[in-house]
């Protein structure tokens, strides 16, 4: 796991703020998510040796875990007693995985969490080979646990998260992108598999439908809010934020929230820049930082938090049906964290 | 047209508050909305005597004409300066119509903005059978204007509808519904003809993609702002908002945003009660005051309406990208007003 900096932090709060929701999830979970970070690395190998060089170059590396963190959380939530949610969080994460190698091909990425990325070190090629492992893998695991409803949801998912990537790829430097063309991208690349990895711990837990619905609803908009704060970040981490420098979507011309929202409060001047930089990717010295400032001085990252808030509200509220458990409300409280973070 | 009363009035604002947003549209829209009256009056003949007949008490019994107005207002935000818009415009409230009919059958309602509904005074079948022709005759507008991507647009939102009112259906008396599968239903069944009215501007006034997309993003949030406060406004309207008692939704076990965040909010004994009111519909003298009650407590109408506050503000955000003008502001100030109406 990346060491958590909670925003609380940097802002001077009192010593007991700095555990975060995250954190009290990750202690609340600490057994299974150890047996599923032995499932990863039993489960990432082959018998051709640079499958699991490759693999292990960008899970172990860590991250956040979030969404094997979240189908485990939502399976204990449902009173499961059994292991089966260890595979299939692992099958999450896989998933997951996939997706990150073949978008850092996708986009030419030279870094991953503060390191050199796959495609960087082993090239383009495996890179977008061992992503198709992993997804195949993934799937594995799911035949392996044998529930037809949990092989639904991930592939319904898994399909989404594609048809998010290739629609992110037609708005990538397009100016003219839409608050809700962003929100449908946000969507599927990102809620879908949140969404997914909630859901199946009502199936696994054999629980009502009302219960798999609550923990949809309650994935699917923390995925949104995790992303449009992700992107949020993106313009205001500070240095102590690990694995990635600011700018990187800016460089790239991703149409995130932020940008949207400044280039429809600007000015005709403020349009022509965001055209040049965005759209013709012809960048100079300060434009990040100018890009920035318009950003401050239009709302556009204030209220980007504010919208990520709505959808962290709606997650909030649709655990209420479950019973009350340190476990619910570090969930819930886990709303409010993906939102105010600082990394 | 329905006499407009603000909630400012009943707040005793100052005398200039009492122009809503929605009047000055109106009055900036006056001659192309007289046109539209005009050509709905003249379409909905038929050589059908019955059909001129329940058309006109349902049509000419007057409504907001929202989806109209949206229609017109985004074809002049384009700078169209001919007069398609007016068939089209007819049409979009046309099939808005043949869905009012079908859903009062469908509900079994006696009452439709303060009078006897059409099912009530002609019976289920003629209204029906009027419903289809409504729809059709849309179409048969939308033919005479001759163009495919116009369409398209509605035909497509057609589908949606009817696939929302379907889920709706589904929901109905289902105490488990999320807020999700609301948001699903609120998306087809209202937004997305609210986003294909404004769309229409652009394609008339053959205006590039962004701006079809941002007249998209304004008529889908501001659609679900509509309907959150609409379910919201069941509960809370005052005696002088007209033509409907308050409690309607609440007898006919509709699962709407207030009820989902004052279930999901209350405690064993209150799921209790709606358990009995809204999925085994049996109701006493009483339970709607209580309902109320619960939902004041819980906070669910304010955060509902809270709810509805972030889509209007996407909404006024999408027009962003338009020339500044009497008549964007008045169509960003509808998107306030939308959630501030106590109507």
């Amino acid at each position: 796991m990346a060491t958590i900096i909670p925003l609380e932090k940097a802002r001077n709060a009192a010593p007991e703020k700095t555990v975060s929701a995250l954190d009290t999830l990750v202690q609340l979970l600490d057994a299974d998510l150890q047996a599923v970070n032995q499932m990863i690395l039993q489960r990432m190998d082959s018998d051709v040796p640079l499958i699991g060089q490759l693999a292990r170059h960008i899970i172990a590396a860590g991250g956040k875990r979030m969404r094997p963190l979240l189908a485990l959380a939502a399976t204990r939530l449902c009173g499961y007693e059994g292991a089966r949610h260890h595979k299939l969080a692992a099958a999450v994460e896989f998933i997951h995985t996939a997706t990150l190698l073949h978008d850092d091909v996708v986009d030419a990425s030279l870094l991953r969490r503060g390191r050199a990325s796959a495609n960087a070190l082993f090239g383009n090629q495996p890179s977008v080979l061992v992503g198709d492992f992993l997804f195949s893998r993934a799937f594995q695991l799911m035949v392996e646990d044998g529930s037809l409803d949990v092989l639904r949801i991930l592939s319904n998912a898994s399909a989404v998260i594609s048809q998010g990537e290739v629609l992110q790829l037609t708005t990538q430097n397009d100016s003219a992108t839409s608050e809700q063309a962003y929100l449908e991208v946000v969507n599927a690349k990102t809620a879908e598999l949140f969404a997914a990895a909630c859901r199946i711990g009502a199936v696994i837990a054999a629980r009502p439908w009302a219960e798999e619905e609550a923990l949809r609803t309650y994935g699917l908009n923390l995925g949104i809010a995790f992303q449009i704060v992700d992107d949020v970040l993106d313009y205001t981490a500070q240095e102590e934020r690990l694995g990635k420098t600011i700018g990187d979507d800016f460089r790239e011309g991703k149409m995130t929230l932020p940008v949207i929202l400044a280039i429809h409060r600007g000015t005709e001047a403020d349009r022509a820049f965001w055209q040049r930089v965005i759209a013709e990717q012809n960048q100079r010295d300060g434009d990040l930082a100018h890009a920035i400032d318009l950003m401050q001085r239009s709302g556009a990252l204030r209220d980007s938090g504010e919208r990520a808030r709505h959808y962290a509200a709606i997650a909030r509220d649709s655990l209420g049906l479950f019973p009350d458990s340190c476990l619910k409300t570090a969930l819930q409280d886990v709303a409010d964290f993906v939102v105010d973070r600082a990394f």
